[in-house]
C-alpha cells in the first residue's frame, strides 16, 4: 500500500493537488483523483509522469477548467 | 518505495507487461515505462486506471502497435 502526492504542472510551476491519492481513473480529458480519505477530485488533463519511487504524480493541464 | 505492475487491458483480457515499474513517463501517444531493474518498455497507449493501494497499472491499447 503506497500512495502519491499529485502535482499539476503549468508552466514552470509544479502545485500540490492532492496528498495521499489512493486511486486515479482515466476517462477521456478528465482524471478522477482519489484520495485515501476525502472526496473524488476531478481535473482536465493528462499525466505527464509517474514516479512510483518518489510517490508523485505530475499532471499537465491543456485547458483551464478545473473542478 | 513502491513500484506497480503494469497491465494492458485489450478488450476483456488484461495481460501483465512489465513488473516493477519505477516510473511512467508519457509523451504524446508513448508510454515510457522504466522498471526498477531492466530496460526501459515503450508502449502505444493510454493509461487508463492506476491503483496505487494494490499496486497496479492499468493501460489501454487503441492501435496495435508495441514495442
Amino acid at each position: 500500500m503506497c500512495m502519491a502526492n499529485a502535482y499539476l504542472k503549468r508552466g514552470t510551476e509544479k502545485a500540490l493537488i492532492l496528498e495521499d491519492v489512493a486511486a486515479i481513473r482515466c476517462e477521456g480529458d478528465e482524471l478522477y483523483l482519489k484520495p485515501l480519505f476525502g472526496e473524488e477530485k476531478r481535473i482536465k488533463g493528462k499525466i505527464r509522469e509517474i514516479d512510483f519511487l518518489d510517490s508523485r504524480i505530475l499532471f499537465e493541464q491543456e485547458s483551464t477548467e478545473e473542478n
